[in-house]
């Protein structure tokens, strides 16, 4: 499991008074940035190694501006080229919402997947959910 | 079905020099505009009567800033409290991303989904998919 | 002058009921898109010829979601190498925001600002601010 | 002076590659937080007390993914209603933008502006820049 914290900011609520629906892709991409170092330690984008495909976002409660939220995020498989990932978002002791994203390791040159190396996946299966 | 019609934002562009994917869930939010007025004629936010439940979005393939974007959105099935939609993303006529969102007919004062009443369903039944 | 008309949304909008001022830079980056067509007709990421130096907003009236906003865009001043545009935001027949930037033509590779050519400047001085 | 460390986010990068000069405005509304407090020490939306008159941002040097930033805020200047506040934004040790926001102690239900009180003032000058 990897943990981010996110104090939400005043400009990611709506006029509704929470954090608009449309904050929480961008707290996951966030959440990700542990699996995104094992691809590209550097961080450096133009050794980007991943992209996209299918992200998912249940909404269970309102979260709210002023109060910390804390992001778990899971590997949930390790496929050839792909992984599924599980995000779960607490606010004030309570799950207020949850993700999936899926991410396929890529040659942004060659504009095609590519498998993922045993050390890699050995990083990430330390990772999965129980 | 429903259209809107969008430029994508420098802004909205990552470092991979495509759209982020966070802009997505951005653009079907305002995809559902027509879906928003059947409920709220005048937008005012003040009246407003859904809430999102759950979105997805699938990503097909790259989407490019400097041309216009097309989005389909349609209703996939209407509920007692809930509509499922389906959105598509058209770009140099080619289909680039997909999404579904489930949004839930929602008193914000009682924190409660409430029934969609008969003359709405029936608006919103003329823009099924298929 | 340049217009660009937005339909503000809903994401944009804050708890305060109003579109968030983070909003404002956005736009104007994007009413900005007929500036960077003369340097860049194709708009192609990778052929980019400008960048930012300064920005300013001033905030005269709340603005609102479900109302469409027009952004007027006017050229105060070309230098040799940079030019300072003014922006003017308009909802509802009210003056409800004003801006500024400056942009300077730049080498991306040599990472150093270069003249603005004499053809260009021609184009952005038919749309000076009277 | 008030310090706040941000990583900046993927989505937060553009085309060419850094960070998009629409983040800056996000960034520096985050640091204002300490302020916000000073008002609304609850951070509750619907008690808030402030609202924003102008903002300037000075773009200095690029801002890339991969790297923390921090943000320095100070207060330049407390008046009889309003705050004139200032940030500076470092990343590796280089100070690579600046901003300025004045913002205004504001009644939400009157619209209009409202007198700084004694005690909140001096919260606020002891965050004064030399």
């Amino acid at each position: 499991m990897f943990t981010l914290k996110v104090m939400p900011r005043f400009t990611e609520t709506d006029a509704l008074g929470h954090i608009n629906n449309t904050e929480l892709p961008v707290w996951f991409e966030q959440a990700r940035t542990p699996i995104f170092k094992f691809f590209t330690p550097s961080l450096d984008v133009n050794k980007w190694q991943l992209i996209l495909a299918k992200i998912e976002v249940e909404f269970i409660a309102e979260i709210f501006y002023g109060s910390e939220v804390e992001i778990k995020t899971f590997i949930e498989r390790v496929g050839n080229s792909s992984i599924q990932i599980l995000h779960e978002v607490i606010q004030d002791n309570k799950l207020v919402a949850k993700g999936k994203a899926t991410t396929v390791h890529f040659d942004h040159q060659k504009k095609k997947s590519k498998p993922i190396s045993g050390n890699i996946k050995a990083l990430l299966n330390e990772h999965l959910s129980s």
